[in-house]
């Protein structure tokens, strides 16, 4: 069967459909094997298949090997459990211990949102973390309790800043999740740079340009060639050149290295390691809020639903082309695989995954009966 | 004398050159003069001094006639203060009692800054509150204290979210100041639109062009005809087009109406009140962050200098103009004014609001004995 490409973030053409259950469970064989303890591995392999659940397949079973090549060359820890080092009612200082990112993550959003139960909000910063997946996974851990949720990381330097033509910040990506009636939400998840790394890699394989205002080449000028983007030149933060904006997505991605890499006193900037070269710990700096809206006005839940109406209900610009609110996308691409009754994926990401899972000497995917083709 | 536009928010040409001391006096004049008391005119002065400082000039000296109508026709409130309605150790929630926005702000700045001496952080939201002037000015009260300080406002719809052609959200400014060494510091004060509605008016005055990515016309398309953003159309969300990532600047718009209308019970989204028609109370929402760098890692403001330096030591892609940190072009124009010995204005700004001040029955603003002209 045909599939449609329904959403911009979709951008894998899938061929083989796998249920949840064995994409987690896969996932937790290769991390094992490679000696990462039971629950620590449970928590990846969660973060990363919602990665894959919600469309951000960049996030998701793709960087697996990524994970399991860090746990075998001892670059990320595998022993021991995130501590705290100072804390407040309402705020904490956590040493990673350059375990797992998701352990990490996992760790400190559960422990905002038991201050914030109490305090009305926790604002928890920890150092000695790794890549911990979709920002807004732990975000979205704080709809389950009825709270607004943020989370933020630091990255490897792949963004140039405004009027520069090196790249000294990472994507820096914020998400903010608040809980709306019946389940709805508003769930924004976004690198501060135009776009993510991923977008221009895809263009480049498939020798399309890209839109100018997503990367500049090694001078420092916008280009639409995404080679010399990758080559020595760097993504360009939200809002573009400096006339479009572009110093605002800048400004915010200073903002996150601020409440990550600097308040946590992690590595910052230029300081964090070149993107895929472990040759040192990542020591990544990220930083978890809850907010509880009891401790502020009633009704807030109400509030939300009406706030989330009012856009989705606008006449749209173009007909058929519906105005959405931030985890819109990601809720449809939820619904297409709960219809599918597994998720897709490409079948070069199954066959590599596979070559991995081999070489650990785990169980081969197990895809569902039903095969798609695109 | 001649003088250089040195800085792009520099908008106006000036022409008139007024001792600070005059200027507040003189807002302080008119504003008791039709009733405000004198600490609340005091306030309302501080902080339009300060934007104008900061050259800001759309939020200073030249919105006071707004401020004076507003407590004239009673519309804002002079009577009585700001009341704590419900709070935690971390948190507050505060009627603003539809008082001058300064005075909310103030005094929800202080309460953040007082919680996180001890809790770590104060999280502050208003509701019942009218137009405050910069962002800026209550997020840098927090250096003063050696901590990090945040603020948000929603205000009038005038943005268009992706794929709409209504204006349903504010410009909703996101402020962050945070302290580096010797009184350096990173201050970020931003609308999450593409740009200030003051510039798209600065260039439909001029009869120029604006850059593509600035708003769109009635029917949702992007247009460099400022006429047709101002009558029907609107800004749109930094970023842009869709393509561009405008979604992106949508999903921050909506951020900041969460943490200000949804979460104080103030208006919000398309419930405020349209700009500039005071036909009821604005009610907007505010909120106001302080987080103290003491209850996370030491050495705080050292990184922060460091991370400062990174970006102004980069080399600049056009030789002459050096990457900047969020706050240097307002620290810039802090000291030409400190050269100068006074804020100078546009002759038509002065007028305009000596008019004002005649009307009121307050003397007249007295310029230095220096004529400037341009």
């Amino acid at each position: 069967m045909g599939m449609m490409l329904f959403h911009p973030i979709s951008l894998l053409h899938w061929g083989c459909l796998i249920s949840q259950a064995e994409v987690l469970s896969f996932i937790e064989r290769c991390m094992t094997a490679v000696g990462t303890k039971a629950h620590h591995a449970k928590s990846l392999a969660q973060v990363l298949v919602e990665g894959d659940r919600r469309g951000h397949y960049s996030h998701g079973l793709n960087r697996m090997d990524m994970y399991v090549k860090d746990i075998e060359s001892g670059i990320c820890s595998k022993e021991g459990e995130p501590v705290v080092e100072k804390e407040t009612a309402a705020t904490a200082l956590v040493d990673g211990r350059n375990l797992l990112g998701p352990v990490v993550g996992n760790y400190c959003m559960d422990l905002a949102l038991k201050k914030a139960k109490d305090a009305g909000i926790g604002w928890v910063v920890a150092h000695g973390s790794n890549h911990y997946g979709i920002a807004g996974y732990y975000a979205m851990q704080a709809l389950k309790e009825n709270m607004i949720g943020m989370s933020f990381t630091n990255t490897s330097p792949l963004v140039v800043p405004t009027r520069g033509k090196e790249c000294t910040l990472g994507t820096n990506p914020i998400s903010v999740a608040a809980p709306a009636n019946d389940g709805d939400s508003f769930v924004l998840d976004m690198a501060t740079s135009a776009v993510a790394l991923g977008k221009v890699e895809l263009h480049d394989r498939r020798g399309d340009p890209i839109p100018v205002g997503w990367g500049c080449d090694a001078e420092g000028n916008l280009t639409p060639d995404p080679k010399k983007v990758l080559q020595g030149g760097g993504l360009v933060p939200i809002g573009g050149s400096e006339a479009t904006g572009g110093y605002k997505g800048y400004g915010l991605g200073m903002m996150v290295e601020v409440f990550c890499g600097i308040l946590s006193g992690a590595q910052y900037s230029k300081h964090v390691r070149t993107w895929k070269v472990t040759d040192r710990a990542a020591n990544l700096g990220q930083c978890f809020v809850a907010i509880n809206p009891e401790s502020f006005a009633s009704g807030f839940t109400d509030r939300m639903s009406d706030l989330l109406s009012i856009q989705r209900s606008l006449d749209p610009a173009i007909p058929g082309s519906p105005v959405l609110a931030a985890g819109d996308p990601e809720r449809a691409h939820l619904e297409e695989i709960k219809e599918l009754g597994g998720i897709p994926y490409h079948l070069n990401v199954v066959n590599f995954m596979n070559e991995c899972g081999k070489r650990v000497g785990v169980s081969q995917l197990l895809p569902c009966d039903k095969l798609i083709s695109n």
